[in-house]
């Protein structure tokens, strides 16, 4: 396997979607798919995707494209798609109940194992199958889960992340406005919707007509 | 002005952050900083923040830095902060009432104006001043609006969005798992949360001391 501390974390980012669109075509029983043919799919321009699989090793044929199982059985490999990942979910109101109605074991091996929340109506609830737990328990019930998602109040964003690197976790996945302090060996990925939104309308009204970079 | 369309996407999508950190700034009665401080603030690298501001003519001082009146004034005119953008939202399940919770007037000027969704339980209700419309009524109720949050359920997105682009709308915020297609003068920014997810515990295996390029 490549080096993968070279590749571009840009194109680290796509790893993902890659692997499930990949992963369509082969339930699909598609053998074999063009830069272009996925390109369409992804929304993604093909240029960038033969760069990008490039600095796996994997090369295109002319006229026959890429090999789809050995393409899948890379990215399984890479994204440790053999290995569940549990997640533990800090805050049950209408984004983290989101997050439990979405069927994240559907795409990949990602799964929220337990949720925590400080309202007493949804401690004690289940919701999928997921128990809803009082935030006062985190240290008890978390176990040995490093990947949390973080849909709290902006206020008690900081105070919690800190709570959760105490309690061992190394990445967090910030749904929350505030910007979030952690040590160098902790991993923050921050989606603020707010943000999201105003980017769209930036690019619409300055990039009208070109694909996403993404 | 410079010419934005020079401005590389990567360095477009950290704009509505910059708008925001310097605004607080403002707000704090601060009057200048240095690329040192936002770096900390935002967890952007201080090279990247330089190399950003260069692209909009604005080069700090050594041992001044920037001045934040000057800056703030230059983002709000290049995110167009005095316009006011009305939004639509299609589909107001847990994580379309979530961004109808979420004050998005606090630190920009868009603004969900109306919702829509299929189920008569929410049909005529009122979440936050804002109207859920039956999805009938979608071309009739939309009025100019050209920016939607499509968070419906995946199977309904492609159709929805046909339906989005021939009512006129210009920009779709996706928070469904499907990519989908709509001709080249409409824009699509994709959140997919199940990749988000999977994106973060990949980077943490492989990048657990990098900060974020983001």
């Amino acid at each position: 396997m490549p080096n993968q501390h070279k590749i571009p974390q840009a194109t680290a980012k796509r790893l993902p979607l890659y692997y499930r669109f990949l992963n369509n075509l082969h339930i699909q029983g598609k053998d074999r798919v063009s830069s272009k043919e996925l390109s369409l799919a992804m929304k993604v321009d093909s240029a960038t995707i033969r760069r990008d699989f490039s600095y796996f090793g994997a090369l295109g044929k002319k006229g026959y494209g890429y090999n789809v199982d050995y393409l899948l059985g890379f990215f399984r490999k890479t994204l440790d798609q053999d290995e569940n990942t549990p997640v533990v979910l800090i805050g049950v109101g209408n984004l983290g109940t989101a997050f439990l109605n979405y069927n994240f074991t559907k795409n990949n091996n990602t799964k929220i194992e337990v949720a925590f929340d400080a309202d007493p109506i949804k401690v004690g609830t289940e919701i999928r199958n997921v128990n809803v737990h009082h935030i006062d328990e985190l240290e008890e019930k978390i176990g040995d889960i490093q990947v949390a998602i973080l849909t709290v109040p902006v206020s008690e964003a900081q105070s919690m992340a800190d709570r959760l690197v105490k309690a061992g976790i190394k990445g967090i996945l910030n749904f929350t406005p505030a910007r979030i302090t952690v040590p160098d060996n902790v991993r923050v990925h921050h989606i603020d919707l707010s943000v999201e939104l105003q980017s769209l309308v930036y690019f619409m009204k300055h990039y009208p007509l070109e694909i996403e970079e993404k």
